[in-house]
């Protein structure tokens, strides 16, 4: 249909959205297809009892606000709480520092509206988020890349990164999205002391952060900068933005998400963030206040490390049994996802098409890839099936790739 | 506190927020003020108990789906029912053009994001929607302004402003925000016709559609132009976008609204707010389906017809008791807001310090202007206060304004 919008679309509207992708993906939920494609929790453990004491509680008792317009910077007790519970990992804020978004995307957006000039310079690793990608390229950012390998993104080579004029370093350093490896204590350290060195600061993605699996908790890299510059009890020093969300320990479809940032930042973001979306749901974060807030929680989180560790190990092991030499993949310690890589012939692209007829998704690593690479490379869900379908899952794949080769 | 962001905000910040009247604000939240400031729909209309039901409802049968991701789109059958119910209206549309926002709010904030490059003119009444003006200048965009009169904006000066090269019109044609006014059934005629002689396009905004006091429900600007265009049975042309939300009709802290859109602009839509939060609360979706689905509905919106008539005419009778002469204003036959005007010599800015000292708030009308004017108007909301107290609060207005003449 052609109506007078069509020929007044913005300029930046050719930076928005690869809908490859988005068309790609809608494959994944055709019936039958197994899809380790999403980046969806188990619906299993949702906390579905405690919504239901939580909205009850919250209706009966503080409808009449839970229902109301809200302040942009979010629901002060949800704040409050999110600044205590920092503390609990070092990191000395108080709710002046947080502000509640709408899903940590809105978090990724509100930082590219208020930082990202066209052409200014964000280094992120190779591969990193799609969702920060697709949130910045819309502000017209140019990417400078870095590698990663088992221990995160290599941090010996950020001098000569760092020399090109960066804006922020953008990180990912638990159970990285979508290579599934933590970014190691030594090199944490490396990154913030670069980081000062050029005066760079960091914005610190890390949603996964509780679902550790196997191995030590590691301070948040916003914490070992605190510690760089601390005389004697470190404190937020504000050069390191945080990010965090509620999507991974009680559920995505609640859209709530939090940023950590110097007070003066948060001003900026609060002024944005009410032109896009004026504030987050008052209902969404009362409830989610109620969940959170009670010491129930930590049995929640630990039900959640059980049941996504046990099917991490299935698709490890079954990867093990059924997957052909010369394929290779991660292990992650924690969060939702693993990075497969297959022989450098292959294009994940093209095996996509075959797998999803073969009735199993993954997405394909190019996209990633902010300025190309990883075309034989492809991100694994592990959290949203059930242990025997990932068997199954696994099995079908593997049979594909094998077919290729 | 000195961090290294503080040199780094984009340029693009310099447009985003005036934070004068957002501090002003704060002030209207004061204890014993009474506040004709906010635009808050009445906390004893929200339907609290059919929440309770619904969101037991959601979880119990329905809890896996309603905490998960969900489209960018939106709830496939919320769309099915605002394209339902749009046809009642007279808006022939499908679910293809309809996307769900997280509040109106969020409708604005994207359509600016896809279609203003930095510079283009778009028209707008003055004074005009706030919201919408805090949404756009984040683009860049420059205003072009058309006056209005008690029938709304003033269409016989179309002809002038679109021969200046406008990208898009965009109106509140029912109960505006700020004014109160109506746009005439012959003005919403002539604005179709000249936006379609010089090929603009219309955004439309109505907020307030559905909360008619008095008076003949009017025809959208949608199905005026549909039926301008339309050879036998009006089919949706395209040409005018038009927006309507959840918030005053169920309640805003939902942040539920909904733009009808040609689809390919939705496509748009859709990629753009996939970069800025993902998708809006699936949960709170679920439930706005659930409670607006239900036949019950049309009482619930004859009970806040009833209690904002209701407190509509106490003002006005307020008004006409109270204030002393030279002071004028708008008989809204809708909506939430009226509209003062105070003798020319006053600066309403300057009277509202004096206002929230005597207990009581309102919004001075100069930020709703967008290229300046309006020093001696103010904006009053009759929805939020009850009864009695919006005679005190009018009282004490009243005696702040004489004690300046």
């Amino acid at each position: 249909m052609h109506t007078l919008w069509d020929e007044r679309y913005a300029l930046r509207t050719d930076n928005i959205g690869s809908s490859a992708i988005r068309e790609l993906l809608k494959l994944t939920s055709l019936p039958d297809v197994i899809s380790f494609a999403g980046g969806l929790p188990a619906p299993d453990v949702f906390p579905i009892e405690k919504f239901k004491e939580a909205a009850d509680i919250v209706l009966t008792e503080m409808g009449d606000r839970a229902l109301q317009y809200g302040t942009t910077e979010g629901y002060q007790p949800l704040r409050e709480m999110i600044a205590h519970n920092a503390a609990k990992y070092g990191i000395q804020i108080t709710a002046d520092n947080v502000m509640i978004t709408s899903g940590s995307q809105q978090a990724l957006d509100l930082l590219g509206r208020i930082f990202i000039n066209r052409g200014d310079r964000v280094l992120v690793e190779s591969p990193t988020y799609l969702g920060a990608l697709q949130a910045w390229n819309a502000y017209g950012v140019k990417y400078v890349t870095i590698p990663s390998d088992d221990n995160g993104m290599q941090t010996e080579l950020l001098d000569s990164r760092l020399r090109t004029g960066i804006k922020f370093i953008y990180v990912l350093p638990n159970f990285q999205n979508p290579t599934g490896v933590t970014l190691s204590r030594p090199r944490r350290k490396q990154l913030v002391e670069m980081a000062d060195a050029y005066g760079v600061p960091i914005v610190e993605d890390d949603p996964y952060g509780q679902l550790r699996y196997e191995g030590d908790h590691l301070p948040p890299v916003v914490v070992l900068d605190d510690e760089m510059r601390a005389k004697e009890v470190p404190i937020y020093s504000g050069n390191v933005i945080y990010t965090s969300t509620f999507s991974k320990i009680l559920a995505p479809g609640l859209r709530l998400a939090w940023v950590v940032a110097p007070s003066e930042v948060i001003k900026k973001l609060v002024q944005a963030k009410q032109g896009c979306d004026l504030h987050t749901s008052t209902f969404t974060q009362y409830i989610a206040y109620q969940v959170a807030n009670d010491p129930w929680m930590k049995s929640h989180i630990h039900l959640i490390r059980k049941t996504y560790k046990e099917r991490r190990d299935v698709m490890l092991k079954a990867l093990e049994d059924y997957m052909p030499e010369g394929v290779q993949w991660t292990h992650p310690k924690g969060g939702l996802f693993l990075w497969m890589t297959i022989p450098k012939e292959l294009d994940s692209q093209k095996i996509f098409t075959d797998a999803v007829e073969a009735r199993v998704a993954f997405v394909p690593g190019g996209p990633f890839h902010p300025v190309g690479g990883g075309e034989n490379t492809m991100r694994l869900n592990f959290s949203n099936s059930k242990p025997d379908l990932i068997v199954e899952g696994i099995k079908r794949l593997a049979k594909v790739i094998k077919s290729k080769l």
